[in-house]
């Protein structure tokens, strides 16, 4: 977890590697640990690679963890080996990745005041945990890199989800970090003796809100594509056994490639709400949705990706990343690409996180073809 | 609130007045307030008539102290009459109804050691409670009560619901107070992550509780009749927008005055979650049902409560008692009779409880003249 005692030590120990990987080692303003490589043309932008070791509370280890190894492992055969790249190489380990992009930010969008005091979940704020790690909160600016000023970024991660190995493909190419919609839902009824009030003079949140948690799995899967939609908490008032509910608060979740998919699904799901008020006399309201927008990788990168990885022998599958990445803030200054390897069971955030050795060794030989291609085409 | 200091100042003022209708007051081993009146045939078995003053946080001042109050106002007429009943009467204000009709029951049944060391709403223990009120949880064997030793129970109640109110009918007269069948209710899906596992590869144990929150009101509406169900409370693991529910738990009751019938609906919707586990590959599970029998008031006293409210000019209607009340314990010794008064909008549980002045003198009058019809009678 960003910001613990595990987190000092890990970043510790990745910069011993990175230093052994022959890297020139430092950490910057934003508390991102980076690790540079000359090239050999010095008119060239840098290309980055790298990702986080930081982890959700009981995690797994795959995590962010295979990309930033794969890295620093890249680093090092180009080290053992003694082979030049055109372009200055920089392996980066981003910044408490999990609490919201936090480093990779600071690079891309930069972050403001709001950011910095927003407390992470190692109870710390994001400006004490920054300074912990070895950043400098007052001087940020100092971290941020201008739109243009990187040849480009990798990142390989793992997939997850199921999809690799239900299909059995060895690499995902990463079309675009899907955007995510978020809104609270208040259903509002009355809250009265669930013994003395007959059925047909209730107005109960709850069976309200169930019915809109059922529309939207069904408005979401009523239209053809990989949108998802999701309720993952709901809280009831007053919440007894001997009381009809009063009032009902929903989290709800769209996410998409294409934002005018998940915000017309939303404006979909907003008529069917008031469908159902008038269906249950309750009444429907919805917080202004919070939009982060979806993030494309570069159609270059993209068959740059593919191309190495079926050179090697790989199958290989175009996919959308479901989840956030580093390479969505990446994205803001430059060309991105992202390989996907197979999550066994396509199970994440779980001390079961599992992907197999072969598909992380695999997933480091693409991301090491890529750079070494990049390097020679671009 | 029971046990509360509030609690405390009513009871005393309670007796003050009962005291001031020439009652002989006294609290029995239970922490009941027993006022007593003597009667002219010493063969006759004494009539109990009362209610509760206890309240549940942030409730009204209406339910329990309608009746209470009434009660002793029918002794106080009684005693500034100087009219001289042949029974002995009895009028008792029963301790902590609200924490599960725990002075009735005392009377009634009966309480054990597990009653005894149940914590109620005010930090407290029924024992600790029962001490504080003037009781003594020692000797509480004294204080119950032998079936067959009393001529009756009468007690006055506003309804809690808004039938009376709606149809205008002045006076309910009880059927019976229904029965309650709760089961806490299971749902295990699998935790995912949102973003990464498609809308069919998901196990959401919440979109399955929906559908089950939606069957319970089916279920229940789907034959003739007045029973009732509700699903008051519900409990989302992990609880994240960008976490699928990995499992629920919620508050099953169901309500109605023959126990056949919401046993039968308990096994049906026990098969329609069987239905939905498969449906989405999600398991439900049930905890043993908790059940309190349904009490059925004497029919002789519903038709003589009926009688006695006509001869004052009202109108009535016979009516089961969707809400628990102290009848329901004493009804283990002997026959009971309630009498509803209109409560406004149906409200209750709640600051906005009201029922009209005219209203509860209307319910104080047929509560009198019960207790004379009945003297006279029996």
């Amino acid at each position: 977890m960003a910001y613990s005692e595990a987190d000092l030590q890990g970043r510790k120990y990745a910069m011993s590697l990175m230093q052994e990987a022959g890297l020139q080692v430092r950490i910057d303003a934003a508390g991102n640990i980076v690790g540079s490589r000359p090239g050999s043309d010095s008119n060239l932008k840098p290309l980055l690679i790298g990702s986080h070791i930081d982890s959700v509370p009981s995690g797994g280890n795959y995590d962010g963890d295979v990309g930033s190894l794969s890295a620093i492992e890249v680093a090092q055969v180009l080290h053992e080996k003694h082979l030049s790249l055109r372009h200055p190489l920089e392996v980066l380990i981003f910044q408490n990745e999990e609490g919201g992009t936090v480093g990779s930010e600071a690079i891309g969008k930069g972050l403001d005041e709001r950011h910095l005091n927003l407390v992470s979940q190692s109870g710390k704020t994001i400006r004490e945990g920054t300074q912990l790690v070895g950043g400098n909160p007052e001087e940020l600016a100092s971290a941020r890199r201008q739109p243009g000023s990187i040849a480009g970024y990798f990142e390989l991660h793992i997939e997850q989800g199921g999809n690799l190995e239900r299909e059995k493909i060895d690499i995902g190419v990463v079309e675009g970090i899907v955007g995510i919609l978020h809104s609270d839902v208040t259903v509002e009824g009355f809250a009265n003796h669930a013994g003395t009030t007959p059925m047909d003079q209730r107005r109960d949140a709850l069976l309200s809100a169930a019915r809109f948690i059922e529309k939207v799995n069904q408005v979401v899967t009523g239209v053809p594509g990989r949108q998802v939609g999701t309720v993952g908490w709901i809280k009831v008032e007053p919440g007894a056994y001997n009381v009809i509910p009063g009032k009902v608060v929903l989290g709800l979740e769209l996410r998409d490639l294409d934002e005018t998919k998940f915000t017309g699904l939303f404006a979909q799901l907003r008529n069917e709400a008031e469908r159902l008020a008038q269906l249950n006399q309750t009444r429907f309201s919805f917080t202004e949705p919070v939009i982060n927008h979806p993030a494309l990788t570069d159609k270059g990168f993209q068959k740059l990706i593919d191309e190495s990885a079926r050179s090697l022998g790989f199958t290989t599958k175009l996919m959308p990343s479901g989840a956030g990445h580093d390479a969505q803030e990446i994205a803001a200054i430059g060309p991105v690409g992202m390989i996907f390897i197979p999550s066994i069971g396509g199970i994440s955030h779980s001390p079961k996180e599992f992907s197999r050795p072969q598909d992380v060794e695999n997933g480091a030989n693409v991301l090491l073809q890529s750079v070494l291609v990049f390097d020679k085409t671009h």
